[in-house]
């Protein structure tokens, strides 16, 4: 069955939430979003681009950091509403310079910084 | 610093996307929402409660199926508006009867199952 992005399900804004998951380590790195067209781009591409929620505008992640995200897998779930990226990532995925956005831990009730930068 | 699940950036509809992600191979399960009360539930009982935006109630994972996930722990990310939960998954964490609900690949242009039911 050849894929549309079209058939995914989108939100209320146009937009599918997207895991990036480093495909060595498997680490979860971050979320962010992508419509039609950033699905169709990274596809093409191989380049992972997102569509940055703030700025209202396509996203090549890495494009001015180099921080670059090469796609080596995209999969979608049983409901079509969220994307798994596996992909090989250049560097820091989170803009605080760690490698992962998810460097907060919730531990007895109190949250702790589990990752440094670098 | 103590962790309030209200400091969470939550969504319009008072959501925040949920990923639960298998805490001994670190395969990504799902992606569900939770709203801070379920937030809240999880923490208390350490078994992962979403909220279901189809019927609109919370939504014990497994509390009818028994493929109940266990928190190992709960992490945010940078923007604090999305959550990794780290789990103990019992049995499949798919409705469809698959461990992961990210079966479905796109590889050449076209789908491909790479996960089976059981």
């Amino acid at each position: 069955m050849s894929f549309d992005p079209a058939t995914l399900r989108y939100d209320a804004r146009g937009l599918i939430p997207a895991i990036a998951q480093d495909a060595e380590t498997d680490e979860v790195l971050m979320l962010a979003w992508m419509n039609a067209e950033a699905v169709a781009r990274t596809l093409e591409t191989g380049r992972v681009t997102y569509w940055s929620r703030s700025r209202q505008a396509f996203w090549e992640k890495g494009a001015t950091s180099g921080h670059v995200q090469e796609l080596v897998e995209m999969r979608l779930d049983c409901d079509r509403d969220t994307l798994l990226l596996r992909v090989r990532q250049t560097g820091p995925a989170c803009h605080t310079g760690r490698r992962s956005c998810f460097y907060t831990a919730v531990r007895d009730g109190a949250e702790v910084e589990i990752m440094a930068p670098g």
